[in-house]
């Protein structure tokens, strides 16, 4: 069963190590561990439902309590520390795109606004129940979830969108064939979601960021079903699939997609090399993604993310042999960790690949410890999340900030939206743990992703306002840097406010034309991704 | 000086061989070969003016004669057959970003329309000027050419909108960079028209299409400056710079755009094979395009093609030797030609490329021979067009059709495009060659490319008439097919009544909704792109 209160699955727990915790005491001071609010209790937080139940709408308080919430930091905030609400009026579970059409019209008589739901995994408030007077149905689309046609000669897989990752694959797998898209959400978030909030996987470099996987998808939006894309290559106008992806919800439900897929390598490696320093890192990174040496995976973390990152795996002997391998081979205390995929249809194609990366990666000084951690990385990739739920009952927040920007802005925006979360938490004397990497590297630059953890304070309301200061602090050094408000997270609620800076006033005016042409009345997740009067940036 | 009525420079002439007429005269029987219009009576069917001549204004006869037309089949009768007009107004001929934003607001205060003029390679009536009772501007970009910046640590160049190809890479290529967009009407076509109408070019298997190349743009608009992306990967909503790319010169003029540049480099080869028959050559360019092998460009023409490509080229003791050679190797007298590019930054990878493209062509049954018929095919390809002056000349009417559809689709969609061709002029008693090729292959499908010549008529209205029933044949065989109404010309006027096949109503009021929140008084280029109301499909 999936947490209704923190990360993935209920019977999965995974402690932070006896070392990790002295650590965290040691840099952040001992957090607040107040007791969590417990179901039961949440259920009796649930009002009455404005809506009647039938067969179509589920108005039980659990369902309305389970999909009222996402990960953004004041989701956890609510259902761990009792500030629950608003809910759903109903949650409706449709298995089919008629399912969906029929939903939709429903919910179009009653007067009812549709937040899509996923998998629940938003890190940015897409899931949001704002009360603007209307009812609120919450769809999980999670049951329509099949591979419903695999077309192997053009290599086109036509798929439910509520399939989450390990079904998809699955699937698909049973053919020969593979989507490729592994974001760290993959257990539970779903093929819609990734479309509508554009999602990047892990191995993008192979596959691609969704949209690039994306041949056309069917839409029901309120008053029509809309066909968007389906076109192999086409100079006939804008492409419409661009406005889907990245719609949030906005335009209609995401019922059906055909997706660009490919057979399952042959191959797959994780390479760890180690650097002296973030200039010599960033340099192999920037060489490899320019060259067009076919990598999988460029991942760098920085000297604070390295030493964290080893220090949290816990296994200490291990961990005080590599140190001292890497400073045998003269890279100094703060090194830096670089993962590279390899993953080819052939092992002669992995062997050239490998070659030609680690030789950019050693003209930089990398030093290669081989494919054993890099196991433990792939072993690991989407278990990262469990961490919060570790780190929360430790005593400690944990939250993530993301942009990308130009290879000469990225050790700059890197640094600057650093210094805005230490800064943040400062001014109410609170120290940060803040480290980041480069999660996708392109040829012209790279996205930053940065993870602060600190202290949880006694009163939720505190916690908010620690947060509201470090996001707000952050999100503005992003834009300061000419980086966009989100890489790979979305927009949702959290990042509506910097949105204009990004796409301008006159862009966002194109934006909301395009969804009031399809969805007039603004039942379609309305409060979402566009700012709204009364947003705080 | 370009040719006012025709293709390319009026110092260069391309005649056909005499063996090629003889063949047309023979599979065609001989066409009209009325003389033309010449300059000064065309000048002379100019009407007055509008406007006020000014210094942003030119009201020449010989400039709107010259911006009155394309390269569209109507447009050649025009100008070739005294059916010319409407003529724009004024020619304007802006030099930077502020004069641009000045002849907006004053077009806009005179009101008028604008359209926009970049090399005037369109063959879809995308400058075709449409008299709705309001003046026409044509703002000649082509003045604003310059690269403005080059940031070769991320790999961006600034460049001016209205470079055409030779004047934008020779500034890129003095810096060892390169755009490496090569449309065939890459001498004349600009930047800012390649953006506005999705332009595909020869080698965008390794370059991308021009939509991939784009960061962002700089756009007058009506009533504001939008800047349009610049974010090097982003998850913040719908992609802007994707209605940009198509928009067709009605959102505004893009003036300046950041381009993703690359070395040039170090290798480039074109090899060219035979193929005993079409199954064998498409399960090879499949094959090679789903392969992830990164050759440049694989072209692969029908046997039709095949065979008229090496008659129209003349050298008949070359061509007698080489189809010898190819029924020597077995592959009967209809053989299929391939045209494989391998692009590389260095020799090993040239190589590595070059063997990996030929070991699946050969598996398909293929023969190479060699890059000599490749290298040839190069110091042409930007030529092809000028054979449409030496065919009119000659008495016979040629225009090109094009879509892309999956792999499944490719040889039914080029049988009924073919078939529908013949069909339309058999309507009037009249035959046509007709001949394909396969132009920009993907993973999931490729585009298709036909030719059709045709006799030129005594009568230029039963040209047009030819040509009416041709071009609604075969476009609707591609929108029945599924394909898109066009891979690589855009829509214009030409194809805008088949358009709403491909994106639907309910797409089209998407697009039409943005454009009219930029351009509600729709000034800029209007009755291009979107069909109206009398549009005949």
């Amino acid at each position: 069963m999936k947490r209704w209160n923190g990360w993935g699955d209920e019977t999965i727990d995974r402690p932070l190590a006896d070392s990790a915790l002295v650590f965290l005491e040691q840099r952040l001071g001992a957090g607040d561990r107040s007791p969590d609010l417990d179901f039961d209790e949440a259920c009796a937080r649930v009002g009455p439902s404005r809506l009647s139940a039938d067969v179509m709408l589920d108005t039980s308080a659990s369902a309305r309590l389970c999909h009222a919430h996402g990960q953004s930091l004041p989701d956890w905030v609510a259902f761990r520390r009792d500030r629950l609400g608003p809910f759903p009026d109903a949650v409706a579970r449709p298995e089919s795109h008629a399912d969906v059409r029929g939903l939709v019209d429903k919910a179009r008589r009653l007067g009812a606004v549709i937040v899509p739901y996923g998998g629940g995994t938003s890190v940015v408030r897409h899931l949001a129940v704002v009360d603007d007077g209307r009812p609120v149905i919450s769809v999980d689309m999670s049951h329509q979830n099949r591979l419903l046609d695999l077309d192997t000669h053009d290599r086109i897989a036509t798929l439910g969108a509520g399939a989450a990752g390990p079904v998809l694959e699955a699937q698909l797998r049973a053919h020969g064939y593979t989507l490729g898209h592994y974001p760290q959400s993959f257990d539970y978030s779903t093929l819609g979601g990734w479309l509508v909030t554009r999602s990047a996987g892990q191995q993008s470099r192979r596959y691609g960021r969704i949209e690039d996987m994306l041949l056309g998808a069917r839409v029901v939006a309120p008053g029509a079903n809309l066909v968007i894309g389906g076109q192999v290559a086409s100079a006939a106008g804008p492409d419409l699939r661009q406005i889907l992806l990245g719609s949030e919800g906005r335009l209609g439900l995401v019922t059906e997609a055909d997706m660009h897929v490919r057979p399952v390598p042959a191959c797959e490696a994780f390479h760890v090399l180690f650097f002296a320093d973030w200039t010599a890192a960033e340099a192999a990174a920037r060489g490899i993604a320019q060259s067009g040496i076919d990598v999988s995976m460029v991942r760098l973390s920085n000297a604070e993310e390295t030493d964290v990152q080893l220090r949290l795996v816990g296994h200490e002997s291990a961990i005080a042999w590599l140190r001292r391998y890497i400073g045998w081979r003269g890279l100094g205390d703060r090194p830096c960790m670089m993962t590279l995929g390899v993953t080819a249809d052939d092992r002669r194609t992995a062997r050239r690949i490998t070659g030609a990366a680690l030789s950019i990666a050693r003209q930089a000084g990398g030093i290669s410890t081989g494919t054993r951690l890099g196991t433990v990385w792939a072993a690991n990739r989407f278990a990262g999340a469990y961490a919060r739920n570790a780190l929360w009952d430790a005593g400690y927040a944990v939250d993530t900030m993301e942009t990308a920007v130009c290879w000469s802005a990225t050790a700059p925006t890197m640094n600057a939206m650093q210094r805005a979360a230490h800064d943040a938490l400062a001014g109410f004397d609170e120290r940060a743990l803040v480290f980041s990497h480069l999660s996708h590297v392109y040829a012209a630059g790279s996205s930053v992703y940065m993870t602060v953890i600190w202290r949880r304070a006694a009163d939720p309301e505190q916690d908010l306002a620690h947060w509201r200061a470090l996001k707000a602090a952050v999100s503005r050094a992003i834009v300061d840097a000419g980086g966009t408000i989100s890489h790979q997270h979305g927009v949702g609620r959290d990042h509506a406010p910097y949105l204009a800076v990004e796409k301008s006033d006159a862009g966002l005016a194109m934006i909301a034309s395009v969804f009031d042409a399809i969805d007039p009345e603004r039942m379609m997740n309305p409060h979402k991704l566009l700012p709204e009067a009364g947003d705080v940036g």
